[in-house]
C-alpha cells in the first residue's frame, strides 16, 4: 500500500457507457498509473470507471470507487476502496477533490462536469478523445502513454 | 410571494467577475424572469450572479442564494432567501437541482460545471455567450428576451 | 419579504411522524417566529416540519424547505420557497448550515442529528421534549412560547 | 488488500481532542478491526481518529480518512487511503455512510452527529463511553473487546 500523504492520487474520468476504444484506453491508463504507485480515483461504476481500474487493479495498484448511491455493492469488482456517498452526481465533486489531478477519456455531461469542476479547483486536467475547452490548465493528448505523461508532468 | 410547488425555479449562472455586458444582460434576464413569476436562483455572489438578482428584485421577485461559504453576508444585497451551504463549489450541484431549468450567461470552468451538471441531471440549459457544447438539451441565444422565451418554452 | 442579510433564520426540526402535541406546538412556534419577521428553515416534508410551516404560512411569514430528495412537490404546501438537494439525511446539515439557531420538537435520529450538527457548528439550539444534552448551548424548555423566547434570546 | 464488496468496513468516531484512555482504546478497537480484515473508516483527523488509524495499520490494516478539508495532507499520518472532501462537518455524514457499522469512543457533538446519521441510516451502532441514546440499534460496552464483538456481530 502507498503511504499517504506522500502517494499521489489520479482521477480516471469518463462515460458509464463508454465506447471499446475509450475503455481500452483507460485501463492502459489505470495500468500505467498504478505501476507509478499512483491511487487510480474513479466513480466506481461502469465503462471508462470500470476499465480504468481493472487496469491498476491488474498491475496491483490501489483504486478508490466514490459511488453516486448508498449502495457499495454497485462498485465494479476492481475497486479496492468503495465508499457510497449518496450524492448522486454532487459525488462527481468529490472524485474531483479526492484527486490532485484528472485524466479524462471520451465524453459526456457527467465527464464534462468533473473537468469543469477540476479546472475550478485549479487541478490540472488532461483529456483523451475529450472536450477542448479555453479554460484552465487542460491538455489534449492523442494516447493513454501521453496522457499518463501529462498528467504526471502537471501534478 | 409564489405558492410552491406551482412555482417554477430558473437558475442564472454566470462568472462571478463577469464582464460589462454579461452583468446588463443577467440584469434583464432576471428582471423578465421575475416578471413572469420565475423564482431566480443563483450561488448568491457577484458578478453575473449579483445582477440577475438585482433585476429580478427590481420587479419585486423572489431570489435565491446558494452561497459556497458558511457567512450568509456573503449574499450579494439582492438575495432574498440566502442559504450558507459551506460545500464550496460543490453548491453549484445544488443551485441545479434547485432549478427547473438554467439560463447560463457567459463562461467560466464554475458556470461550465452548472452547465454540465444541469444537463446531467436532464434539464434544459439556455445559453447566452456561453459554451456550445453538443450534449443535452442546450440552446444558444444572442440576447436577454431569447433566453427567457428559450428557457420558458423548455420548462 | 424580509431583507437578507438582516433578516433571522431559524430552523424548527423534529420528526416526520410527529406525534400530536409535537405538531401542535410546532406549528405554534413557527406562527410565532414568522410574526417576527424571522424565516423558518425546515426540511420541507410532514409532521414538525409541516407544521411549523404551516404555522408560519398562516402568520404570512417565508419558510423554506430544503427536501432530501429531488423532487420539489414533495414539499409540504406551506413550504414558500422548496429547494431540492438531492443529499438525503445529509441535507439535515443544510438545514443547520442555513439556519441562526434551530429549535428542535420532539425527538428521533434525524432530529439528534440536527441538534448535534448545529451544537458542533456553535449555534444555539432549544429543544422542547427533544434530547436533554451536556454539550453546547443547548436549553430545554417546556412551551412555545417558551421556545421562541429562548432561540432569539440567543441569536 | 481487501477484495470489496467483500470486505466489511466499519468507521471509529470521537473526539479530535480525545481523553488518554479513549486514544487507547480507539488503538485497540482499531488494531482489531485489522486484524479480522475489516477496513476502518475514519475522518481523518487527531484524538480517537488518529489512534483507530494507527492501531489499524499497526497490524496492517487498511485505513480510510474522510477529512472535512480540502487538504490531504491534514490527514493523521496513519490513514491509508486520504480523501478530502471539502464537507466541512458534513463529511460526517459520508463517514457514516462508507462504513456498514460505526463504534463510538467517547463524546462530543460530531461524535453525536455520527452516531444519530448512523441511526437514521439503520446501521448498527455500538458506544464505548459514549451517549446512552434510546433510539435505533445501539449497544453500549465497556471494553474494546466488547466494542469490536459487538460491532461484528451486528454487521
Amino acid at each position: 500500500m502507498p503511504t499517504p500523504p506522500a502517494a499521489r492520487y489520479v482521477a480516471v474520468v469518463g462515460p458509464g457507457d463508454a465506447a471499446a476504444d475509450d475503455r481500452r484506453d483507460a485501463e492502459a491508463i489505470g495500468a500505467e498509473l498504478a505501476r507509478r504507485g499512483i491511487v487510480v480515483v474513479t466513480g466506481g461504476l461502469g465503462g471508462v470507471m470500470e476499465a480504468a481500474s481493472r487496469g491498476a487493479a491488474r498491475e496491483g495498484g490501489v483504486t478508490v470507487g466514490l459511488l453516486p448511491g448508498l449502495d457499495r455493492s454497485a462498485a465494479n469488482p476492481h475497486v479496492t476502496i468503495a465508499i457510497p456517498t449518496g450524492l448522486g452526481e454532487l459525488r462527481n465533486g468529490l472524485v474531483v477533490r479526492a484527486a490532485d489531478g484528472v485524466v479524462a477519456v471520451g465524453r459526456g455531461s457527467g465527464t464534462l462536469s468533473e473537468i469543469a469542476l477540476a479546472l475550478k479547483h485549479g487541478k490540472p486536467v488532461v483529456g483523451l478523445r475529450s472536450y477542448d475547452l479555453e479554460v484552465g490548465d487542460m491538455a489534449a493528448v492523442s494516447t493513454p502513454e501521453d496522457a499518463v505523461a501529462a498528467i504526471c508532468a502537471r501534478l
